[in-house]
Formats: C-alpha cells, structure tokens, sequence
C-alpha cells in the first residue's frame, strides 16, 4: 500500500498559552528546547503535516526561530540532516486562532480541535474512536499544552477531549514530549 | 482488579555505555538532564519497579546524583511532590552487568534482557508478543541506548530485540525519551 495515502490529516500544535500554572492560574510559559527536538521527531515519525509553536512573546518566538535555524540552515542542518528534516517542520504562531487559520488556508476549512488533558472528562474521546475519525480524512488540529496543561476555558471548547494516558498505576504526571510521543503512536503508529 | 497485581515484573536502565555515535564508534555519551525526568515519570506511569542509569563515569554519576538529590530532598521535593517520586526510582550503576547484579539479588534470578533499535532485526520480537512475555512474572530488563544508540555486540547478546516503532512514513529518528515512553505504553498502557 502507498505510505502516503496512510498519512493522516493531522496538524499539532504545542502551546505556552492558555495555560496553567501547578496552582492552576493562567500564564504564559517558556519555550523548553527540547520539546520542540523531541515533538518534531515524533511529528515527523507519524506523519503529521505540520508542527505549529504558538507563543505571544516575541523574544520567546525568536529564540524559536533561532534554534530552528541552527538546525535547517546552520551547521547543525550538515552535522545532522535527520533533525534538519523534523525541525522544518515547525512553523511560529502568535495564537491557536491564528494556527485555526493557517490551516483553514491551506485546507479551506477549519480543524477541529482534539485536546489532551490528565483528567478524564465525562465526553472523552477513546483513541480507538479518533483513530476512525481521523480516517475520514478530514483535518484535525491536535493540541498540546506545556507547564501544568491547557488553561480550562480552551479545553471545553475543544471539539473533543482525548481520554487521559495511563498505565497500571494511578500517576498521571508525563512530560509534555512523552505524552505526545505516546498519543501519536496510540493514533498513528503501525503495529 | 487490584491494580498493583498488574504490575509487570520490568526494569528499566538507560545506558551511556556502550553506545555508538553517528559513524558507528563505540562512546560513552553524557547524561542528558531531561533523560531522568522523562524516563522516571514514564517508569513511574507504567509501574516500572526501578529505573537504572549506567555511566561509568564518576563526575557523570555524581551529575546524576546531584539532580536525583534536588528533586528528592531538596527544594524541589517540596516543590514539586510528583517529580520526586518519580526521580527516586532511579539508582546509578557503572555497568549494565552491575545492574543485572542488582536485580539478581532482589529476584534471585538473573533478568532476561530486552533491547530496542531502530532497525529491524530477523529474530525482532513484536509488541504484542513481549506483553504475553510479561504476563509470565519473570524479571525482564529493558535497555535504552543514549547517543545513536546501543553498541552492536550488546544487541547481539540480548535476548530480545525489540521491533523498530515505525509510524507511516520511513522516518525513525525519535528520542530515546520519546522511544522510551512509546515503548512502555505498548507494553503496559491501559487502553
């Protein structure tokens, strides 16, 4: 079978705002260098068409652009195509409304929004279950938010909320990069 | 069902030696800080009885001890709750012979040895298989290579290799971290 006609309609976007603080009020956050190393090569792994950054902070979208560069364009691009090829990926938004838009240009239609979260809602979408929306074809926005996660006002207004990753244990506490990894693989991966 | 019988009998060590860098010479790589802190939540998620870190390194293992330190008594105990008891399932050892040592004397029985790579070996053993393999109660060890990954002959030795985590395209450069996390929820997420 053609690979790619396997790869999904699937854009991910990593936020630093909306979201919230281990008291749970609302900030913005810092840039982590290696959530961007470590999504795009997952993002890269599975397929996904693009891997949007979203900060509103302008010295914060440089640095972005800064470590990309090193990587696409710098020597890091001859030391090490590999990561060139994931980081390219990546494209710097002020807002998820502005991602919301980028995609709308590029496929005529908005996303729908899925967003992940640590807690179970009552309306969680199985994986299993978005595996087959996905299959559609139609496009779909994944989000993931840094620091202590998405600030709640975005979650609800999600189109659908993932159901919490777990183990046999009752801890729920992965990075950001390792639940991204795990959820692309849990939708995308081939076994 | 209780939930602690579901525990599997699984170790985890992340190894800076013996491993190669990108032309294939065996090193022994430096600890990444973010390595720990992944890693150990993953382990903690999944019910992993311990995370072991292997450097033969004195000044490397004393890095290691130090962040082990601040997140487990220091100020970020108090700080953060969650990242300590993740962090406090990791012990240090000079070899992967000494964690096997280890391991022995809690299970009386040496631990086979499970080993992944990113290439796809005749006698590779599927994800679905190693679950069965679990199921069985004996101590297995699961082995991570830092760098480009574990030296050959060590693969060789092992007595699983783990299949390569392939999404839908020919790209398979993800972190260990992110391999990491992958590979336990294939083995042991609830889904």
């Amino acid at each position: 079978m053609d690979k790619e006609k396997l790869r999904p309609n699937l854009y991910v976007v990593l936020t630093h705002y909306p979201v919230v603080d281990k008291r749970g009020d609302m900030i913005t956050s810092a840039v982590t260098n290696l959530d961007l190393h470590d999504i795009s090569r997952a993002v890269k792994t599975y397929g996904v068409k693009s891997f949007y950054v979203v900060t509103p902070l302008a010295d914060q979208q440089g640095l972005v652009q800064k470590i990309i560069s090193h990587w696409t364009k710098g020597s890091g691009a001859v030391y090490n195509p590999a990561r060139r090829s994931a980081l390219e990926l990546i494209i710097v938004k002020d807002t998820i409304t502005d991602v919301a838009e980028d995609i709308k240009g590029i496929e005529k239609v908005y996303p729908k929004t899925v967003v992940t979260c640590a807690r179970r809602y009552p309306t969680s979408t199985g994986y299993k279950e978005f595996r087959d929306i996905l299959e559609s074809g139609k496009p779909h926005l994944l989000v993931f938010g840094t620091a202590w996660g998405l600030a709640e006002p975005f979650i609800s207004e999600a189109d659908y909320v993932l159901e919490p990753i777990m183990g046999p244990t009752d801890y729920n506490h992965l990075s950001v990069r390792s639940a991204a990894a795990i959820i692309l693989d849990r939708l995308l991966g081939t076994k």
